[in-house]
């Protein structure tokens, strides 16, 4: 399963070079993210409500095709991988190509799970453990 | 007595008219503030630790020329007026011109004071009132 | 005639005082602006085609009560006047509570008109001018 | 060589957790990537005038320790390698602890070199391949 999340450019991310500033990426993927484990069935307020809280560790991102101000654009989240504190996500970030959607970046998350209040590491909980294994059945 | 707080235009809140995106002079401005702050003597830290924190309940902007990618650029803040919990600021951001220096933006700040835990409104603390009047002489 | 244009309070957008960043409210007016712009029938990038473009001149902003992450929001816009180059406009920043929603953020916007190539003012166009007022209507 | 970039943290670009929200290192980066290029002898202007742009083509980030509110930071810059049009670099992003400084978070670029009004790829122009090349040295 994966989850697909809309997202309007705005025009205050629009460049000078007509295009979605480079760094912006990773808000539009922390939305979708969020999105994402909702999806799944286990929001981040019920996870934060359980105590546990999630970082991130690592990002990547290729960019390829560039998304301008009007873009309609779609982000698709997929769990890769849950390792023992850590989760792997993947996000394309598409847009719109008449009838088809094209990858313009795609995005390499890792988040590692933490105490919500000592912010120190902590197992993935089973609870989103289970929901991100069901969700790449 | 004024501080001159300089501010160097990011590429990325430049947008596709090619100057700083008009929402983004706030960020700054809230920067400047702080150096303000400083300043007169009685930095935001400080000022936290004795348990009060500011809030913004107004802006206003006037935006004459522009700013863009490469003008050097500084905020002149200064104190308007102290009421007994708001504080009242006007901030100038200034680009260079050839020798001079151009108003670009004209902002007013009114920030109220309260409790750093509780977020109600308190009095602005002596020492604040005092730095900032004598900023003002 | 008003336009309600929804907004999901990003994460990022959130400072340490865990409400959304005072500067921030502008971005989401800038899109809620457009988004009225299309409803009352002169879409921003058909006003540009037709060689004209629009730039801020005033903003204010009256902040009530604190949007936190996770909020439902909505920013309702409607034109208040057209002069001769330019538009004001008012947009209520508002957040559900319960059934009824609140205004947490009251915004002022002055537009001008200018010419989308040289940006030197221009009247506003009467396409944009009779979409507004009949908006009022 | 390298160059060091000092940045101050916006209370802006800090979140809910108390520290700086992820995507806004890719901001600091590219205003640290400007210094450098500027650095090693051939500012953006100055490339942009002889027709040749940049543009992203991947990064990546790896994030240790967190930035905080009142943190110093400095961003230490060097190149890594100049392919025929592309240009890889790494970032060190340090914030001060005690007399010593911490690498906070590790970013590679890469960058291509493209036309500057048709944005397709070009060579990296031999002045910047040689200026980069003797910062390596």
């Amino acid at each position: 399963m994966s989850v697909a999340y809309p997202v309007v450019p705005r025009y205050a991310e629009i460049d000078q070079q007509g295009v979605v500033f480079f760094g912006h990426y990773l808000t539009w993927c922390d939305e979708a993210f969020t999105a994402f484990q909702a999806a799944v069935g286990y929001p981040y307020p019920e996870m934060i409500a359980d105590g546990v809280d999630i970082q991130i560790v690592h990002a990547s991102l290729d960019y390829g095709s560039s998304v301008r101000w009007g873009d309609e654009v779609s982000l698709v989240v997929e769990n890769e991988q849950v390792g023992t504190t850590s989760i792997s996500s993947r996000v394309a970030v598409r847009r719109r190509s008449g009838d088809a959607w094209e990858d313009a970046v795609t995005v390499h998350l890792v988040h590692v799970c933490v105490d919500a209040t000592s912010f120190t590491k902590v197992p993935v909980p089973p609870r989103l453990a289970e929901a991100l294994a069901a969700s790449r059945g």
